[in-house]
């Protein structure tokens, strides 16, 4: 049983996490285009490959599967999950398995507005968004939204040009310099975060792992504590069905005046998994089952509240 | 030996460092006003204290010395050093080491201006700063300085308040809405880091570490090579003489057309210092050493070039 962890960058934990579930089993593997990843050198063994926008990427990638006998690969950012799904097929025909959904809806989780659709189109709660601006117009009349508001890409990644912006005259003049931006109500409510294994086998969320987000540092949650709410683990387990979510994705939530948004989907493991995974909610195991033919039992709800975790800087050295 | 370490916050390694060191000998212990600081959790023991400027802050630190007899102290944090500074003769008295430089030379770095002065009037290379903008105007017209420039608070700390303007109209702007800024020469350079310690006893620079910066992130050198040159070097080492600097300080450097200009002085252990320990250059041992009252033989520049330093996050759990 071997892994391949692509782009692994920082996320040495994740790497870490495998290892320990495979050791006398198997072996982590790993992959980056920089040798500056400090991630590689926690693997069994790493590989240095292209750029993911190079032609020949995918090749390069089924080829190092094919080789090493990989059985199951994941990415870890997000620019690659689509192309990890796209080529789903190339990498089942060389008996590795894609630990992805599927590419539509992994398409929809980086389209901000698509999901808006998706979420009110099933009768979940999503962030008022606009991508037709005098609809927006009409609504700030109408006193159904009011400024401020954020102007955002569709497809943005993480906080790259989000703009709040209180009058029409800012609007109209993003919106006359860049295309495809999306107006968005401001919410200002506590932010929380889950983590939520889908199984492969039976499709069903057997992992699900919620937590507040208490201080948040360029853009990653860096401390936080578990919580249990029934209302808001049903709410994502409903969720996760609805939309055919599969494997280990991350989602962000506010909460206002009682109510949970669903506000974003990465269809992978988060930056804050690890506190998760220290709450014993082990995803790696539950992929080596799924791997391994075995389905998981539901383990929804066993962690404890109130169990803190804090980020800090640790160090790889490459002499 | 005990050691206190105050406002601690995510700086794990520098507690883990002076443990590794005083175990079975001494206790590392720590301070900070959140309890979620996870420093804290790798210390002997820890303390939750008040606000740094809440009245009767030091006179809590001063009591935690003398109960736990604590035989030296330091801080992580800016703010806290002209505190620690100032108060250096309360510690004194009641056994407890402060380690940092004297307050007038705590008070220049954090003074952008000041510090500038003092390059210029001792013959280094300072990144050229105007408190006058008449006088900078007049540079400008006279071909000495072009747009380009920054515009910063002259005591600003981090990256915070800091704009790149292109005009006198932008500067005029500023300067009506802000008190205490200054221009400053854009320098497209590349950057270094330097880490020294300068004896306590015999008031000379006895370790020396510099390393190229490879990657920022939210204002913190993310990646980093080691790296020797020997004009660099001599040009610290005559500085920090010069300036009167004593224990542990961290440098900032830019090198533009071969040139090295100092930009920034922290007097503490700055972010990037595991890079320099993991080389060798072990800095609690050399303060654990001036505490017994023995002298540091000079030991600049041993350690090895082209060793990479990656930061990655590991995690504390709090139950």
């Amino acid at each position: 049983m071997n892994i391949l962890i692509l782009s692994c960058g920082t996320r040495n934990k994740i790497v870490q996490y495998f290892k320990r579930e495979l050791v006398g089993k198997g072996l982590v593997m790993a992959t980056d285009c920089s040798d500056l990843a400090p991630a590689l050198y926690d693997a069994d063994k790493h590989f240095i490959v292209p750029r993911m926008d190079d032609d020949g990427y995918i090749d390069v990638i089924l080829s190092i599967c094919k080789e090493n006998n990989i059985n199951a690969i994941l990415s870890l950012i997000d620019p690659e999950l689509s192309l990890l799904a796209k080529h789903k097929d190339d990498f089942l025909n060389i008996g590795t398995v894609p630990i992805i959904s599927d590419f539509d809806v992994v398409e929809m989780c980086f389209d901000k507005y698509k999901m808006y659709e998706f979420l009110v189109d099933n009768g979940f709660q999503g962030v008022r968004s606009y991508i037709d601006k005098d609809t927006f117009y009409r609504d700030v009349d109408a006193g159904v939204i009011s400024y401020p508001v954020f102007v955002k890409p569709v497809k943005g990644s993480a906080s790259i040009n989000i703009n709040k912006v209180s009058s029409k005259e800012e609007i109209e003049l993003l919106f006359s310099r860049f295309d495809h931006l999306m107006i968005q109500e401001f919410v200002d409510g506590t932010e929380f975060g889950a983590d939520v294994y889908i199984d492969m086998i039976s499709n069903e969320p057997v992992a699900l792992f919620t937590k507040q987000k208490i201080k948040m540092r360029a853009g990653e949650t860096d401390k936080s504590v578990s919580v249990k709410d029934e209302k808001l683990i049903d709410l994502i387990k409903t969720f996760v069905k609805k939309a055919g979510f599969k494997g280990i994705i991350d989602i962000d939530i506010f909460k206002v005046n009682g109510e949970y948004y669903i506000s974003e989907v990465n269809p992978r493991f988060g930056g804050g998994y690890p506190h998760a995974y220290e709450c014993g909610v082990n995803v790696p195991k539950m992929i080596i089952n799924n791997i391994n033919g075995i389905e998981n039992v539901d383990q929804i709800g066993i962690y404890n509240e109130g169990v803190y975790m804090m980020k800090y800087n640790e160090i790889k050295i490459l002499k």
